[in-house]
């Protein structure tokens, strides 16, 4: 498995090097850190090793932390983004998603980047999602962002647009899209037989029957209605503010929400250290640790691994499910 | 203390009725129910004793569940709403707020109504709040909605419209009004001398500086300076999917959300079963649990009482700080 660094200024080689601290602990499977070697050693006195290929990480991993290198490893400052260091970051996004592309390594899980920076060196994705999708020859509207707690799985039907533009672009097709994905993924990466899938309205109380906008009645139960007809097991539209109490949660797989807010604020407020950032829809198995690079605590060892932890071992349970589905299919 | 039953079809009885059975265990203070004692006496069992005014409620809570009868009480069914239990809701409401409003009660708790059935029996006003404040000569828009749980109290700048209607209404004048009656409700409320105030963005990440829309620019920002000006702390506009951790909770001592699910998806996340709603910007204290007539499981037994117990606790901690002002100012 491949961790790319991300900004080498951020807390990234920290979690990382924190989460090999602790893969006794949490049973995490081998991983090669993707990055500038230096990153680590500034905030991280452990042992590390070169490996060259993810092929040697099996052996190293016991008694090093694996670090494979960028090309142009920069000299950064822990707290102060630079120019370098975006690119450092870039190279390792790069070099990690392709070794996933190839086959190389079984499974990606990316750190965290300021888009800020990646923008001023010439990334022209919106974030780090699109890039591996693009990578891997997906459409970026088929592959699925999910933010996975231990209680709760969030899927955002719209993204990072404002919220005036969010009614006008939910629409049936964009909801089924999204459902699907997130159906054969819920099947596929986390070994759900028959996954259960609960709809947020977008209004108050789901709109109360269009006394509250129409939404629901236009968009969502069209698209429910297709779904349960396809056999998927739906629920809703909900109240949102009433599907996220812990009765509430047991009784689906995911939650879909028709905005960015609507998904992240129940995931983060239940899980804030341990969200993973999931790319359903891709041929690769991708996560991602769901904060950012926290720039103000880099270089101070005060960064919590457990988002990271969590992430790298999603990522290998998923990449285990895919494997034996292959030898079984 | 008054509290109306609410519809008496609904949990309403039971739940006053447990909470009386529980007043010691939660210390709290006499209350007397409003509404039809025959209401009370179809799911309940324990004592209870007619009362003809308040005054009296102080030497017969130890012994028995005070009731005041309202004129028209009804021979209603539990979980089978009917115009006969609308008039009856709508009486037991009519009652206690002018009890409260006269002063022959020191707080109004209000149980659960179905704004359906009182629609039918003639019902001009959206909801009690905007019952209670119009019986205090009080204009509706001055009347704000604060939800309070455990660990956190949220007031929704806008309620009860359509998602899409949100960015429209959203106007300094409207964040305004609502921050000022937030603080002096802090203060009178909940004895806090000096509010912090949490502000949510509108928009994903709080609009990240105009990039995903503009009403944290706009009207968010200009209304903080001008609270900042008259001496109120603010934080924010925030974004919304991380101001709900434990650790970002303990920061302020409410959050202005800019819609309902903004407000009540974190609150009704953590606290489902103890929120209260309380109407700020009142001459009277006035408190309600934040659930429905619950239908489906009246008259079985099953009702939960924590809500209304939380709002009887709540109500008599206000009126307290209030005749305590009163007396010291």
């Amino acid at each position: 498995m491949v961790v790319s660094m991300g900004d080498p200024s951020g807390i990234g080689p920290e979690i990382i090097a924190k989460a090999w601290e602790r893969r006794a602990a949490h049973d995490l499977p081998p991983f090669v850190a993707v990055g500038d070697p230096r990153a680590v050693a500034r905030v991280w006195s452990g042992p590390m090793e070169a490996v060259a290929q993810p092929a040697e990480v099996a052996t190293v991993f016991a008694r090093a932390l694996p670090v494979l290198a960028v090309p142009d490893a920069a000299d950064v400052t822990p707290g102060t983004p630079d120019l370098e260091g975006a690119r450092c970051a870039l190279q390792s996004l790069e070099l990690a998603a392709g070794l996933a592309v190839q086959g190389a390594a079984r499974a990606l899980v990316t750190g965290p980047v300021s888009k800020a920076q990646l923008y001023r060196v010439g990334f022209t994705q919106p974030g780090q999602t699109e890039f591996v999708a693009d990578r891997c020859g997906i459409a970026r509207d088929n592959a699925v962002m999910m933010l996975v707690g231990p209680s709760l799985r969030v899927v955002p039907i719209t993204t990072h647009v404002a919220l005036a533009d969010v009614p006008g672009l939910l629409t049936v097709d964009l909801v089924l899209a999204k459902a699907r994905a997130t159906v054969r993924g819920l099947h596929r990466t986390f070994g759900i037989a028959r996954p259960r899938l609960a709809f947020a309205g977008l209004n108050p109380h789901a709109g109360e029957s269009g006394e509250m906008g129409c939404e629901e009645i236009d968009v969502l139960e069209p698209a429910i209605a297709i779904l349960r007809s396809e056999g998927v097991d739906c629920a809703g539209p909900l109240a949102a503010d009433t599907m996220f109490h812990p009765r509430a949660r047991a009784r689906y797989d995911a939650a879909l929400c028709c905005y960015h807010d609507q998904a992240l604020l129940p995931l983060k407020t239940l899980h804030f250290d341990e969200g993973v950032n999931v790319t359903l829809g891709l041929p690769i198995v991708r996560t991602s640790p769901d904060h950012g690079t926290a720039f103000s605590i880099a270089g101070r060892d005060m960064a919590e691994p457990g988002a990271m932890i969590a992430a790298i071992r999603l990522a290998g349970e998923a990449a285990d499910r895919r494997a034996a589905a292959r030898a079984y299919g």
